[in-house]
């Protein structure tokens, strides 16, 4: 019996439409589907594919033990990963193992700042993996500002919110087109680096981009605003144009 | 009568696989498609689409004037440029006007670095217009490397070839994840700026990213390759991993 294989599949921004046509086909015909989610909630990535993947598809939550309980700077919580991921891996391992092809559903694309790859990494020389690559969040989003993002040689710079707030304002300055990802209660933090770097009043939040409940909001006038994890900030750059 | 639509319609790196479920869908109805090209060339965009525009589509070719012949710095330059894309304009906005939606075929993610935000800026307040977002050939990159991009809380600078050597090299070391796009004849500045900001062991070069003849190589392996239009270095980042 061969091996089956491990499909990191990227879901794209959360559009179907946007998925890409190798995705489209996996998913439909997909017979063990994991996915990460937080316990209790149903999972975004899940959510997306609700109504691709077939009934009878046998499906595989993978739910984090920690996510923002504990500081990621704590031991502790470097440990209890890891072994989570040992855990999934040990699964998907032998499902391949086992002959079966599995679909590891991933938001935006797998190989950006994706959970997929710390199962990646821990599956590649032990049985069949393939990555299908997928639009980012961010190109979802700047393509909802309906403004292009980089021109002639501007220089583009993607910043996580989890940085600290010296760090961000001053690469904030640097840069002429900005991403900041992963914002959510660092949003504050975020806030005064731009402030700091002279930026603020160019920022757009993009919160669910191409998902329901989409919204595009210059950040200065979302100031109340708490914002979910799906959201990502955009400065535009402004690069030679003919 | 209603106008028409012009769709920016993002191609992704190269893969007809990798196009989305919309893409895929809006190419094969076509009926008026439009791409840039260097003249005398098939063109790279309309190249990826080769089986899949219906036969009796109308084509129009956008043949650029100048693309290397004159130094960008030259006022000649934007000016040709200008007057070219005004050209083009006129064209979709007839079509539109007339009723007809028109496909421009875009290289990876039209708000990405792309030629048709040229023409969008000068459209969107005419005729309607919608942009399709696709991967970049950057995702399409890193994806071929077989290594993720970024991890944690990385930094992910892109830069462009076209940019002076010290620029370059200021930047690239100051960045944990790093894409250089638009290399081509600007090879061996980047060789040099790599070097000086100790990058250049940890730098991969992909050309024609998921398109028939990638080659994924380490940058320091390539020594006397000329590198193609379609190419990009990368340089991983290394953030925490539990
Ligand atoms: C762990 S990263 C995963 C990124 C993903 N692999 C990608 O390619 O976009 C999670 C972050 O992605 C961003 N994100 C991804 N998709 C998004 C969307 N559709 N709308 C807004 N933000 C999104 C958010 O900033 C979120 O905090
Ligand atoms: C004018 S920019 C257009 C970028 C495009 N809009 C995108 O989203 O990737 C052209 C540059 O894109 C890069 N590029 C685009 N697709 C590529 C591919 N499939 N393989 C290698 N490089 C690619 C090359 O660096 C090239 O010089």
């Amino acid at each position: 019996m061969s091996a089956g294989t491990v499909y990191g599949l990227g879901l794209g921004p959360g559009d179907p439409d946007l998925m890409t046509v190798r995705a489209d086909r996996l998913l439909r015909k997909a017979e063990h589907v994991a996915y990460f989610r937080k316990a209790g909630r149903k999972g975004q990535a899940r959510q997306i594919v609700d109504r691709m993947i077939p009934e009878d598809a046998v499906e595989y939550p993978m739910e984090y033990p920690v996510t923002t309980e504990i500081p990621f700077t704590d031991p502790a919580y470097n440990q209890m990963l890891a072994a989570f991921y040992e855990d999934c891996t040990a699964h998907l391992s032998d499902l391949a193992k086992g002959g079966r092809d599995v679909v590891v559903l991933c938001e935006g694309d797998p190989f950006f700042y994706g959970s997929f790859m710390h199962l990646y990494t821990r599956l590649k020389d032990d049985v069949p993996v393939e990555v299908v690559p997928a639009i980012t969040g961010m190109s979802g989003a700047w393509t909802a500002t309906g403004t292009p993002i980089t021109w002639g040689d501007d220089v583009l710079t993607v910043l996580m919110g989890t940085l600290p707030e010296a760090e961000l304002a001053t690469r904030m300055a640097q840069t002429d087109a900005l991403v900041v990802m992963k914002i959510g209660r660092n949003i504050d933090k975020v806030r005064r680096a731009l402030r700091q770097a002279g930026r603020y009043n160019q920022a757009w939040l993009v919160e669910y981009a191409s998902m329901p409940g989409q919204t595009v909001t210059r950040l200065a006038e979302a100031s109340d605003k708490v914002t979910p994890y799906f959201s990502i900030i955009v400065v535009h750059g402004q690069g030679r144009r003919p």
